[in-house]
């Protein structure tokens, strides 16, 4: 067996990298550069094109000491939108189809909403009357099925939840329908000192219950949208946490560059997202000073996931993909640059 | 010289053992214990008493493999108040002392300010006045030194007042007057596997320019008050977030908790604070499952540092020592438990 000389000293960056050049230059890079994994080793389940190699180049310039464009590790602040980002947003954000759950669960207990919408349209699987109820319908959803009970009981909810939920389509839990390249992603900046970040419009607290062993991501570094939660004395006077019917903060849109300057107070230096609601997530990055990575997960792959853009309802990519072709952005081609979309593909 | 056995091998929670036992027995602690820093070593700017004690043997049993008490890293997140915990808060908060600089600062463009409360009780020095405004008062003062600006000038101004601005009675650097056992408590702890939190009813962005280097704290690891700030497209179209003269959240009180869970998502086992503003960030602490720490920096030392606690009106500590004492919470004697208090004094 022949250990490739490539594979032990050859730099992420130089990828692209074709012809063997002759063995004393090799043997000079060995000695001058220390040891990375090879570009083949590294995403794995990213096909050797465009996208990964900006990424891997991105991340080689700024962990490169001496390079003009390194970055120190504490400053190394990547944020990842979740919902069509880290994991599948279809036929309809999992948080709702939690939501839509919670409702059939709790329908027993609330006969009246046999008769009242929008809960009449979720227990009939009425899709028309609910799209009809619009926004503030589904709000109304939410607020019935996430509020009114402790922190600790809503998080047991969701735990429960994906532990015996299936998605429709893949008849599977909903957290196998995350992006085995991301993954693979998410884990190769930590491993080059990177700080690694959900930054999400979905709820902050039906995230955190599973996303660190899904994503490897801990819950304080997790920043969504919120209800206002009340400290209070609950029995045997025992503190607890109780969640009121009321948003206290929408992270989406410019919500997300607010988000993140109020829970990381640092500006990231690598963003990605997927719809125009991580639009002005993107501009914040893009627009502080030196080396900055900023991506876009493009819904190109009907067969193994959906395709979808400006016309979505969900995850609609329109503005911000005309602003990322416009400056250059990474967009990520989900049928030519993955190899594999989900874990259980491999 | 003599390389002592005690500091090669001891663990801290034998911080108490003082006869010497044969060589024996330190040699089968050597192999059976994992080398840990002596009890002497660790911070060396407390006293030998039982606050110490508490702490040193509290981290001994969190971190110790097989211990009924172990906690994995994950979860070892520790909180810490900061005016009156980290650093001090007398004669008046620090940061209100920046806001009063501010006013004087900005009084030349607001010639109505000399004739109006509170920036005339500013202005001329009037503590009476200033008094009489109240909490209403100091609200609008630090609205109208804090916000319509962007974050980065704010920090700016925060950055530039700390390297010129100079405490009334110690004629130092704000940041000079940091409490060294703390810091040493901070950094024992991180060694320790735990990630050091600040939690305090001061402002986030306040905090945030200068922890780091204070404390080793990043900014991502500040919780405090906040106000409203909002996305918007500055000059050239760059992206800027604006600080609204409106707030969001006040950290203190009840509020800590909510902060805790809102930015952390995972219950403190550690928690100092040294106010009832504290009390139930302390309480939520304590209420956890498993082995806890909470502990209050109880002001006594006049002569090196101030003497207060109930009848104080900053950094008042009346029912949270009540309830410290009643649950044997670890009260810590600045005077009799710190042998420094300020980084200068060594």
């Amino acid at each position: 067996m022949e250990v490739s000389t490539e594979s032990v000293c050859e730099r992420p960056h130089a990828a692209g990298y074709r012809l063997p050049p002759p063995r004393w230059i090799l043997l000079a890079w060995c000695v001058a550069l220390p040891a990375r994994p090879a570009s083949a080793q590294v995403l794995p389940s990213w096909n050797d094109g465009p996208a990964k190699r900006a990424v891997v180049g991105f991340v080689g310039k700024v962990t490169t000491a001496g390079s003009p464009d390194f970055v120190p590790p504490p400053e190394r602040i990547a944020v990842f939108d979740n919902d069509g980002t880290l994991w599948s947003e279809q036929p309809i954000y999992f948080q709702l189809a939690f939501a839509f759950d919670r409702v059939k669960a709790l329908a027993p207990h609330h006969p009246e909403w046999r008769t009242t919408q929008p809960y009449e349209a979720v227990l009939e699987g009425d899709t028309v009357a609910l799209a009809g109820s619009g926004e503030k319908g589904l709000l109304e959803l939410v607020m019935a099925t996430h509020t009114s009970m402790t922190t600790d009981e809503f998080a047991k909810l969701v735990t429960d939840w994906l532990a015996t939920a299936r998605h429709p389509r893949f008849k599977r839990p909903y957290t196998n329908l995350v992006y085995q390249p991301m993954l693979e992603l998410l884990a190769y900046l930590r491993a080059n000192g990177f700080k690694t970040y959900i930054v999400s419009g979905g709820g902050i607290e039906f995230m955190r219950p599973w996303v660190e062993k899904v994503y490897g991501i801990p819950p304080e570094q997790v920043v969504g949208s919120s209800g206002v939660t009340r400290f209070e004395q609950g029995a045997d006077s025992t503190p607890v946490l109780v969640k009121d019917p009321k948003v206290d903060f929408i992270d989406d849109g410019p919500g997300k560059p607010v988000g993140i300057n109020r829970f990381i107070g640092r500006r990231p230096i690598l963003a990605f997202g997927n719809s125009d609601g991580d639009q002005q997530m993107l501009e914040w990055t893009a627009a502080g000073k030196g080396a900055r990575f900023v991506g876009i997960v493009h819904h190109t792959d009907a067969a193994r996931e959906w395709a979808y853009d400006r016309q979505s309802h969900i995850g609609r990519l329109d503005k911000a993909l005309d602003e990322a072709i416009g400056k250059h952005w990474t967009v990520v081609d989900m049928k030519t640059d993955w190899r594999v979309v989900y874990p259980f593909e491999r």
